[in-house]
């Protein structure tokens, strides 16, 4: 999808083209929760989200008819020196296969609300550079892995949910944030999957040195999504996009996820206008990122479990908003 | 089922002896958890969730397979006055026979979440007393009431999720509230179906008047419930308590419905273990009712619907909650 001399070019014009919401779908939406004649606004949230549905995909009422959840996994060299995670690299292999085989909380959450599910594995053999000695990716490659994420959107899917699978992507997460959003390591980094607060202050140490090695390159948003990001960060970030591009709302997961759709924030601040947050994550500092990014959490159910968990929960939230509003209004009319 | 001389006496009686949770089938939840090998506690309020399942069905890991939403519609003779609801007496049965037609929003979150929908009509056609002249209701029709709502818990269903319906049962609701919790009417009225300021007021006005005229009555929470109660929440007590004798949880909905519960943990502490509260209600004072019962919502959607929406929403969660556990486990082992 190269035509420019620079692989980020295409993205950089891309995001800057996206267009506004469909105002005229937003509006039939609040007419026909206004025909039912039931109480203004009684349904909360869920009219929102129909309102939000209608207007990034222009249909009111809105209809979610093939759900995807989304899963995107990676593995980071900076993991390998296994200070700054509980868990081992090859666990990011491990539950890329137990998804695969049925036997993940996300495929159970998957069957609950009738969503689709696919595992994007982003290379788990070869991890990305460690952050605190060179960048991630190269350019080419992370432009190649945003172009293979926005591949995610297709086969006429209407909602997007997109997950995260990594060891080692929580202490990641924490340094695109900084880079982004300003702070030193021990702002962003959280218990990822149970570190504890030696291993905490490790993981700050390490995002530190990364920033002090990056330096005044992290300026610019898809540097840093390259310098201090990695694979399922630069999958995300295209998923994100070409779901826009398509007209497919997005459910955003946790941590990980969000601090990918920070950087196409950070490039145009209309980016994540088709996205929800599903849930609030109990990881440090997802709070002030989403409310940074403007995204309200559906849920709140302190999770910190990854590979797609709280959105595909939220999806329900979600399904349930759409059909309100489709099932009542036929009954009504 | 009256063997006694007053009609209450077998509730309290009932009610004094409630057994408690299962603690061997909890310890199970935590060691199939542990078993999975997955970051501890990662699956947040979920775990909770399957663990006080497992409490209060005896299984580990839980399985929910028929899973009900039940409705109890009434009327309130306060309500005859127009002054305390924006919305007609009448359409309580406009909205039970819409349910009945599949066009409500309960019945699409039933279908979103694949719940059985029960309505259970309270002698619509037969209002209350106005609680501001009278007891709503004598001893015999309350406590038949009750009996009623605890034949809500039949055909094996194993999760009842608990929804209501009435105008003016917020009003009733704060009376209620104010009975148990103490405080005045100001204290415990909210916006119900779109209540304005002067509507909030007089709300509150009725409140006082049936607190002043009810007087030291209101001590015994049986009382409480009859005299400024109403049937829905007569039924709602009974079915509650039916629940816990046939160990099936529960899923309170809003604040009308955390009402009637408060009745039955007034007069035993322990009589609502069994109970989660699907969501905080946009209704003032349902937060702190939540907290005096010890209630922690599943969700805060600012829904104020009534007809066991929230109720229906949360039932998603806990499905997806017993669902985690018995997938993953079932493929680890």
């Amino acid at each position: 999808m190269t035509t420019s001399g620079l692989p980020f070019d295409d993205f950089r014009t891309l995001l800057a083209g996206v267009e506004g919401p469909d105002q005229g779908a937003a509006a039939r939406v609040r007419a026909l929760y206004a025909a039912t004649g039931k109480p203004k606004g009684s349904l909360g949230r869920l009219e929102d989200i129909a309102e939000w549905l209608a207007e990034w995909t222009g249909r009111a009422p809105p209809v979610i008819n093939k759900p995807l959840v989304a899963i995107f996994a990676g593995n980071h060299g900076v993991a390998a020196n296994n200070v700054i995670s509980p868990r081992a690299a090859a666990s990011t292999a491990q539950v890329v296969e137990l998804t695969a085989a049925g036997g993940a909380a996300i495929n159970q959450f998957c069957i609950a609300s009738n969503l689709g599910l696919k595992v994007f594995d982003l290379a788990l053999d070869l991890p990305t550079a460690d952050i605190t000695q060179d960048a991630a990716l190269d350019e080419k490659s992370c432009a190649a892995t945003m172009a293979f994420g926005m591949e995610a959107v297709a086969d006429n899917i209407d909602l997007l949910c997109i997950g995260d699978l990594g060891v080692g992507n929580t202490t990641v997460a924490a340094a695109l944030f900084a880079a982004l959003f300003g702070g030193s390591g021990a702002d962003w980094v959280g218990s990822g999957s149970g570190a504890d607060d030696p291993m905490m202050a490790r993981k700050a140490g390490v995002v530190d040195k990364a920033l002090a090695l990056h330096g005044s390159h992290l300026k610019d948003p898809l540097e840093a999504l390259r310098r201090v990001g990695g694979r399922e960060f630069a999958a995300i970030a295209g998923a994100i996009l070409a779901a826009r591009l398509q007209k497919v709302p997005v459910v955003l997961d946790g941590f990980a996820s969000t601090a990918a759709a920070a950087v196409l924030h950070a490039l145009n601040p209309h980016a994540l206008d088709h996205c929800v947050l599903a849930h609030l994550s109990v990881e440090n500092g997802h709070k002030r990122a989403a409310e940074r990014l403007g995204l309200r959490p559906i849920l709140d159910l302190k999770l910190h479990h990854g590979e797609g968990t709280g959105a595909a929960l939220a999806a329900g939230i979600v399904k349930a908003a759409a059909l309100s509003l489709s099932g009542m209004a036929a009954a009504i009319r």
